[in-house]
């Protein structure tokens, strides 16, 4: 019997993933689970997205550009001046999500065994663009104490080997919640020009900044001109996931010319997704005030009710919709499946992801939970309630 | 400046692309160019598929399962199993088109440096996805004489190394209209199970084979069960490209397990396109009938209309839309701008794609084009006249 790949053997499974099984096994027995676990956000997607579709008259599903079409990127291009990123058409390569987006980044700027630094903990998937990219992942740690703020420049400098060709960050960041500063995106400017390496950011939840603060992305960095890949994606900003439309955007103009090979291979991203991305652009602004007045309250009613427990700490996020919490136990993974297994509040529980599989480093965040707050007030209130009892009863 | 990798410097243009700016110049000066050069077809899609996604019913634009849904891969299955293909839904993954079923299937059976041997000339993104997926193509050489047959199992096996993977067929063949009999099916199934390699078939023509053919997948030949991972499309089949739905399909649970954790990383295939692609499984016989019927005559009319020119052979095609010519020329990359810079015929020429981009191997089939027959029929005997004029005139 063939084998099959050492590469294939080392892809990880989500730290979610390993849970499925017993959440199934969970609504099998008739339980309800509140999912604090997942990104897939319950707010809807724009009707005029939605309807953008429902009105099409094609005749024929044919590919479209594989950069996606011009006139969509030039509308693309206008979102981003709108948001004080100053990029052209032609700076823009339209992929199927963001996932797609930084395996085209990766492709383009690395080659095997070639190392990427990635503060942790950091969203799990890109152990497995790595692995499939033949890449290699440099952790570098960012600490709940500070609610995960940027590690301090001589922390990066320590693990820069002739191998280094990038350094990547999630910026608001999944599973973190933390919003980079300006400050510290130009000490990232500082290290990547110093160094010649690259920074991708993968900035896909950007509106989802709150407590007024503002967002800096690393497009804005004059001084990475050359040296920024950003990282974007409709999904969360439109509540369009199932869309699979990101994009790549940078102005070094090599790797755009690089990327777009790896896109001309592929032949091109969905084409009803794109329709339905171009028409979400003209979202109304009402639409993501509303989104994010809905997420601020969620967040303070998350970490309000967090905050009650006995020996829970919660690091405090500004954006996306996320945040890490330590828990009084010992491992998270062990706790996460006897909540799906063998507890219930009146038929009752909650579903969360255990953190330890957002690090790359061993043995580090196994007290610590990432809880979305993807679900409206009530049920996280109702949530974090069967989670407190849960604490209550269960010994590691 | 950072560096781009040496992977994405090795990418390939497709032969197509390159003449792509050609192609728009000759539009800027007004000519109408006939596009013998793509597989993009002018056959309408189902309507039944574009139906389903304009009375689409959706609030939130979620993820699917990464796999695709239970109920469409059970679709899918019933579908094989029309086909004389016997597989169950859990054989299934649906992927965003068979583009990236390929890169599942070789980065989960293939390491850095890994070979496979794929008969040339082929696919030309094979070639892309084999860089993308840092492994070495190995070409064997499937001659125009024979109407590119399957080279005898000594080719092979003069090429078989201890770091060989598996073999690539495309069947019927794209760029060459071959359709393997039954009898290479099962000289192809001997060479992987004497040496323990992967058959991977991609065979997203499966519906285009003509002349009362019989169409033999790898899936029916029961000692490749755990050998055998096959690539499929909606893209052709319903004239759905722009899609990109594809499924990778194995009776190897390992590969299916391994592919499925590629899959997880990229959270899941496009939504929309796959409430299109499952509706289109509805579409009635008929549909197929009359596109077989039109693409036969399409075919016959392209050959008989090629071959009345002088010194124009081809290799005659039995599957898929596609046929390889031998041209009396010495290069048709000069040739093929040639046609697009400096000739025409009352404001009329064609584009043909040099078929050297198809071959691995250098300086091979440097007389050859690949002509798609994607047109109409009145189309054809036009843009088959041009050829034939253009011919006349052209000195290399």
């Amino acid at each position: 019997m063939p084998k099959i790949s050492e590469k294939g053997q080392s892809m990880p499974q989500s730290p979610i993933r390993k849970l499925v099984p017993f959440a199934e096994a969970a609504y099998k027995k008739g339980k309800i689970v509140y999912h604090l676990n997942i990104g897939q956000p319950d707010i809807k997607t724009p009707e005029i997205a939605m309807d953008a579709v429902r009105v099409h008259s094609l005749d024929i599903l044919s590919y479209t550009r594989s950069e996606g079409s011009e006139e969509y990127r030039k509308k693309i291009a206008k979102y981003y001046a709108k948001n004080s990123i100053d990029v052209n058409h032609d700076d823009i390569i339209v992929t199927t999500g963001g996932s797609e987006a930084l395996l085209f980044a990766f492709g383009s700027i690395m080659d095997s065994d070639d190392e990427i630094i990635i503060p942790e903990p950091f969203y799990a998937n890109y152990n497995g663009f790595s692995i499939a990219s033949d890449v290699k992942v440099v952790p570098v740690i960012s600490k709940f104490e500070d609610n995960f703020a940027l590690p301090e420049i001589a922390e990066f400098e320590k693990l820069i080997t002739p191998k280094t060709k990038a350094i990547l960050i999630c910026n608001p960041g999944n599973p973190t919640g933390y919003l980079y500063s300006k400050e510290e995106i130009k000490k990232l400017a500082e290290i990547a020009v110093k160094h010649d390496l690259f920074i991708i950011a993968d900035e896909v939840y950007r509106e989802f900044v709150y407590d007024d603060k503002e967002f800096y992305s690393i497009m804005q960095e004059e001084s990475l001109k050359e040296h920024a890949i950003m990282i974007d994606s409709v999904s969360k900003r439109y509540s369009m996931c199932g869309a699979r439309i990101g994009y790549l955007v940078s102005r070094n103009k090599e790797v755009i010319a690089t990327a777009l090979k790896f896109a001309q291979a592929r032949l091109s991203p969905p084409t009803l997704a794109q329709i339905a991305s171009e028409a979400a652009l003209d979202t109304p602004q009402s639409y993501f005030d509303d989104v994010i007045e809905e997420y601020v309250e969620r967040r303070n009613v998350l970490i309000e009710e967090l905050e009650k427990i006995d020996g829970v700490k919660v690091a405090k996020p500004q954006g996306a919709f996320y945040c890490i919490a330590e828990l009084p136990i010992n491992n998270a993974d062990k706790f996460a499946q006897w909540l799906l297994e063998e507890f219930d509040v009146d038929g009752e529980t909650v579903m969360v992801a255990p953190a330890a599989g957002f690090y790359s480093t061993n043995n580090v965040g196994q007290n610590q939970v990432r809880l979305a707050y993807v679900l409206n007030k009530a049920s996280l209130v109702k949530a974090v309630a069967i989670l407190g009892k849960a604490l209550k009863v269960y010994r590691d």
